[in-house]
């Protein structure tokens, strides 16, 4: 017999059919037995004599055949998509035993803290409320990728060797190669740049590398990075143009397929107007300034406190949960960075907040070749280490611009969870990589 | 005016355009200037008089406005989508100036030894040619994830940062991670694995690392892999039928989407009869004694040429440029490898060949807890090192298996490249990352 799908089985009444799948959870009552059989589709409840399911538990994988029967009016569960039937057991072949469960996985909310919940990640991620988290991270990674597919964007993927470190930075990571040293990438950037003077249009999801000596609910050593960047722009305002359709295009898909998903974590897509509002730095310190009192005017950039202000600010005058800032001081962003004709002391880079957070940072990068070597040797950049990307200006360049934001990040924002690990597979950091370093002290 | 792309001047005839690109090549007759502007669509044949683009050449980026004018019949040029058409300029701007070129980007093939064209790769990814492979490689990787999507598989990130190297591998390259040494992933076997007991299905396009002491024309030591697995599988035959589902389902794209491409290689896509034929490696060393003479009935692997011989034998007998091999011996494969019940000397794994070389590889793998834990001590995998991925086989793991092949190996395949170096943007090997090690020595 073919497998039918838990989902299926409304379709079904009255057929026989094969099940398989896990056990979710085991409830006696006598002379029945209730099973809630589990697969990719959800769960469908079994009903069965004790003798077909002795010994059975949690977890063990089961294949059923049986009957499906409608449920009497009475007794359909509203909650559960296949609670208008129920499968009457005829067989049940146990085809992987599970060990006793260390903690009780039947439950709507795994109560676990983050600790064991990652001591255990080959089991909890089996929990439909995390496995959630993850459907949800797909469908903002397709959509990305189908929002920028939409306008001519080509997809590569970044390499993650880098032959030298730019910019000094203390927190890359370095790699015995051969008989020297190399170290991993820390973004896209360069590469992307230097491939808008090919494809004009690109956009890459790569892991990136970050050796945080920190421990914090919002920074681990490796992420999947969102990546965009693209020429022949006329201003600044096009990427962030650009920035804003993406994000909305991810919101509404996010919106219309993982309903059940924002139920589980009663979480609410945030509300965005027309358009996201836009205000530089400086205004928006003003503007702190006059609604709080605190004088940040002369800050290099927004505090936390800050960031929170101006997103009450976007909430209560423009009704938007999601604000752009813009142009932060030049000297204090990287070299490629344009700084605004008008006004060089500040630069045409900008971050996206939502919710007090910071969801997405872009820009525009210097086009002009002569003008990125001065920038180059103005920041102490070696053009030697970045010669590949050099060429790439060297030979004709248009003006061009990005962005990129952490496919965890979003996730953690749109499920409003507390810790970026939640929305990370197999999370690492400076106390773990899947196994705590500290259980693993030989 | 909003610019148009260069495909689209073709429905414009008369209409007044602007456009924006590089300039691609240069002509000059007299009172007449002929510059073919290339965009991320192509090229167009822009007509300008000398005052208008003096200086100009290849490679600088230029905005022109001008009229949309129908070619004369004996002037259209076949050989390009816009060859109906010319752009009469009016204005010409500069936007960016490119240095003289090293060598000529304007003809058909670029034809430069491997280590110049990797040299300039920031240049000579514009060329067409170069730029073709990689639309090609796009349109293989979507292709992937598009056929298994369809079969409900969902897709992951698979982590790059490992925390030990089960078995041992001398292949491997270690990171300095704080106080401690970690690796970088050399295939995402382990959590594609894992992941089935949660998700059943389950695919990820990812960066793989090998470090190949040895340069050759199919090694890198970094690659994007493409990699799926799943479970409630009744055989390994189910494998196989996935595996030829998704690489047929590419064939089939890349001959839709890249019929330009394909012929700029005059690449022919492979043949294939309904059902690729199947062969155990032991049969296939008995038809290579029958057919050649060779006898290599007790060697432990194919080599090359034995490979080269099933491909031929495949070829005449079944019509098929591709071929699964399955079978291998089980002692000389990964512990998590599954023994053919009937024979369990070999086990159910397989390759797919095409054309004489390895395009995929993949296999059927123990789901019950106590073999594979038997199987890790026999070979010398300590369990400690894979707690994570134990975990989901002691809580109840499906019968399950999966495949995986390079992206930029079936790009090579297709197109007929030489060295795998030309199917990767950045390719990283023990002489070069992006610029020769030779070349950098301080």
């Amino acid at each position: 017999m073919t497998r039918t799908l838990a989902i299926n089985t409304v379709n079904k009444v009255g057929q026989s059919v094969l099940l398989k799948g896990w056990v979710n959870t085991r409830r006696d009552h006598g002379k029945i037995v209730f099973i809630d059989l589990r697969d990719r589709t959800g769960l469908v409840q079994i009903v069965s004599s004790p003798e077909l399911v002795v010994g059975l538990h949690s977890e063990d994988v089961i294949y059923v055949t049986g009957k499906v029967l409608a449920r009497p009016e009475k007794l359909v569960n509203p909650k559960l998509p296949t609670g208008t039937v129920e499968i009457s057991a005829e067989t049940v072949e146990l085809i992987s035993k599970a060990a006793e469960l260390p903690f009780d996985m039947g439950k709507d909310d795994l109560d676990l803290e983050l600790p064991t919940l990652l001591d255990y990640r080959g089991l909890t991620l089996r929990h439909p409320k995390v496995q959630a988290i993850f459907r949800v991270q797909e469908v903002i990674i397709d959509a990305f990728r189908q929002a920028l597919k939409a306008k001519d964007f080509l997809e590569f993927q970044n390499p993650i060797f880098i032959p030298s470190v730019p910019e000094g930075g203390a927190e890359v990571f370095r790699v015995k190669y051969f008989d020297r040293e190399v170290f991993l990438s820390q973004s896209p950037q360069l590469y992307k740049s230097l491939l808008v003077s090919i494809f004009e249009r690109v956009f890459t999801v790569n892991q990136v590398f970050r050796a945080e000596p920190s421990v914090t609910t919002d920074h681990m050593t490796e992420f999947t990075s969102l990546d965009a960047e693209f020429g022949f722009i006329d201003s600044w305002a096009e990427i962030v143009d650009m920035a804003e359709y993406v994000i909305k295009f991810i919101l509404e898909e996010v919106q219309d397929k993982c309903a059940s998903e924002l139920a589980m974590f009663r979480a609410v897509i945030p509300a965005v107007p027309a358009k996201i509002p836009v205000i530089k730095m400086r205004d928006a310190q003003q503007l702190i300034f006059d609604r709080t009192g605190r004088d940040v005017r002369k800050e290099k950039d927004p505090s936390p406190e800050d960031e929170r202000e101006i997103c009450a600010w976007a909430r209560e005058v423009h009704h938007s949960d999601l604000v752009f800032v813009s142009h932060y001081m030049t000297k204090y962003r990287p070299f490629y960075t344009y700084p605004d004709d008008e006004d060089p002391e500040f630069n045409q880079g900008f971050d996206l907040l939502g919710r007090g957070r910071e969801w997405l940072t872009g820009g525009r990068r210097i086009h002009n070749y002569q003008q990125l070597l001065d920038h180059a040797r103005e920041w102490g950049v070696d053009s030697q280490d970045i010669e590949i990307y050099l060429q790439a200006f060297r030979y004709g360049m248009p003006p061009l611009g990005g962005f990129a934001f952490g496919a965890e990040r979003i996730t953690k924002f749109l499920l409003g969870l507390d810790n970026i690990r939640q929305a990370t597979m197999f999370p690492r950091d400076m106390e773990r990589i899947d196994t705590r370093f500290s259980k693993t002290e030989k």
